[in-house]
């Protein structure tokens, strides 16, 4: 067997640490309609240069789709087409930071993307967030001291910790980015996955100010495979992006994919797939809830309304990478918190995910985690 | 209508200039049928993060095609599968550049490419080429000066010059990257689309030398709009690929892309179109070739032996900006020379396409220039 997936969980592992969608998940049946129905349809536009903005049509079905989905308008004029969050993030740093520049991500944050900040040879400072998304104290602090380029922030169903920034929070940030002059780099990526409440208008709904790009991508609500996501942003940074060497060189990011994609989106097999989705999630999380409180002692966390992680603040003493090593012989894995850190903090946190698994697996998993943790 | 390709030419314009592949060469049935296939099997493997380096599966069937084309044994270890080479030359750049670094570029050049470089903040310095391709002499005055830390190169069939680099020049840079440190970043876009003589053995031949890297894509083979290509370099290279943050983060840069149309060439589907696309574009070469020697006087060019392209020296006091503007009322185009030249040179020299056009769309194109230069 040659490899084709980035991540392979031996089988005999409960990998309650994985982030990624199960490939049972991957509605395979409605993308192939819709790939079907765009080779029937005999152009072949979709295999030429795209537009660097990217393919028209596909701009206004998500346009629409995210109409819906978001509960405001959104414009296809507005809507940058990326390879996913990863390629804007790093689309981004080309183009609005220079070597030794300095952002600012979350502590904790979502550990790989500082590491495509690092490439770029950026001056990483984290600041705090707790339950309730960053902290606006302690961006204000750094403020003082620092001239970031940009913010990136997960503002929604956070990962690993699953807090939401609240809406009080959001308009302090957006005030602070027009007054200190940095770009939010918004990661919406669980925007449309709440599974409880109502989650907070996304930041798409604020770029008529130039200071703030929304990110959004089909790796959670459809596929990763695919490598299509988007850009939501002032008419000024999409300029910036449609002119630049890389798009100019290779027209639009993603064409071929963008086209079929387009046909689950118009078919309204999307919508229905995300209601699934979150259908799929939803007693996955709750199961995971009452699990942990039932069988898990000594622990503290906020229950997240949506997303895919649990974070679980453990007592202090415990060291969850010293735990990762004997989790192995009960057959149950999770990630450790300093993981997500940029300062080697969150030594007793670890990141849960339920939505990998069913709720038959997640109760195994927890129950080997319990064991696990017996001996501690 | 709305906006799907990058470039639209007016349907009264006969655009010489254009240098993308005409629509009607796409081979749609092909890639339908393997996309058709891939669905079949009912493995959603596709839809999922890619392993980093690109599908094992893809890669092996890719070496072996260019095992074939290149005529020289290729490794599946060495591929690093791309979403084209406008995102290879891009990531190269972030992984192995800071901003204020010097890079080098052939003067003339493939427009864009600089213009890339120049996002990442690079000091882009011209080494003079000749029909012969990069000059070697050159190249040694400018490494008494400067310290690269790559030299951008298309080493066959040049765009815009239609030259090849030769056997004795390759292994002169080699010598030279080896003994001043720097990277050859070798386009070899048109090494399989030679209709003429032999083509030198390309750099993917060197890899085993750190230095060299090759660069491949599938938009002149098959279609750009896929956004798939390929690199191929020493392991060390390939490591610091696969580990950088974009790759951890977004997996392999196009698994459901790569998963269908390694479809296209496990069947020999790709073999098949490159030699029809050779039958094809042989032909349109000639009768470009024959019609400028006929109607066109006081040019001077070498005629190339592959590629797409033709680039023609016109009489010293012409401009060819001028020129492209009075051609609109003769309602032909091309591109201006200095278009690729990063010093303003090669103000008299236009680049002709032989590869878009069939014949007869040629043969009206280039009456239609005569009538426009017979005025000058």
């Amino acid at each position: 067997m040659l490899p084709i997936t980035q991540s392979q969980i031996p089988s005999n592992i409960i990998d309650l640490g994985a982030g990624e969608p199960h490939q049972s998940v991957f509605p395979l049946e409605m993308i192939r309609r819709a790939a079907e129905e765009r080779f029937a349809q005999g152009d072949t536009s979709f295999l030429q240069y795209g537009i660097e903005q990217g393919d028209g049509y596909f701009r206004l079905a998500l346009a629409r789709f995210l109409t819906r989905g978001y509960g405001l308008p959104a414009n296809p004029e507005s809507i940058f087409v990326t390879a996913g969050i990863s390629s804007a993030l790093d689309l981004l740093c080309t183009l609005f930071t220079q070597s030794g520049d300095t952002i600012f991500v979350e502590e904790t944050t979502y550990f790989v993307a500082p590491r495509i900040f690092a490439d770029h040879h950026l001056n990483i400072i984290p600041i705090a967030i707790d339950e309730n998304g960053l902290i606006i104290e302690s961006l204000e602090e750094n403020l003082k001291r620092f001239k970031p380029k940009f913010i990136y922030t997960i503002p929604i169903h956070h990962n690993p910790t699953g807090s939401t920034l609240t809406k009080a929070r959001r308009t302090r940030l957006i005030e602070l980015s027009q007054g200190f002059d940095f770009l939010i780099l918004a990661d919406e990526v669980y925007q449309l996955l709440t599974y409880a409440g109502n989650p907070p208008t996304p930041f798409a709904a604020y770029i008529e100010n130039e200071h703030v790009i929304s990110l959004g991508s089909f790796s959670k609500i459809l596929a990763p495979g695919l490598r299509l996501g988007w850009i939501q942003a002032h008419a000024k940074i999409i300029k910036r992006l449609v002119t630049s060497g890389l798009l100019d060189s290779g027209g639009g990011m993603n064409p071929f994919t963008s086209a079929i994609i387009r046909g689950v989106i118009e078919s309204g097999d999307l919508e229905k797939h995300v209601n699934h989705l979150i259908e799929t999630y939803r007693p996955r999380l709750q199961i995971m809830n009452s699990l942990l409180r039932q069988h898990i002692p000594n622990i503290t966390y906020t229950p997240p309304q949506g997303g895919y992680f649990f974070w679980l603040h453990l007592p202090e003493h415990l060291n969850a990478i010293e735990l990762r090593q004997q989790a192995k012989s009960f057959h149950v894995d999770f990630r450790q918190g300093a993981l997500f850190s940029s300062t080697g903090a969150a030594q007793n946190c670890i990141r849960l995910c339920f939505a990998h698994y069913d709720e038959s697996h997640i109760e195994q998993g927890i129950l080997r985690l319990k064991a696990c943790l017996a001996g501690n």
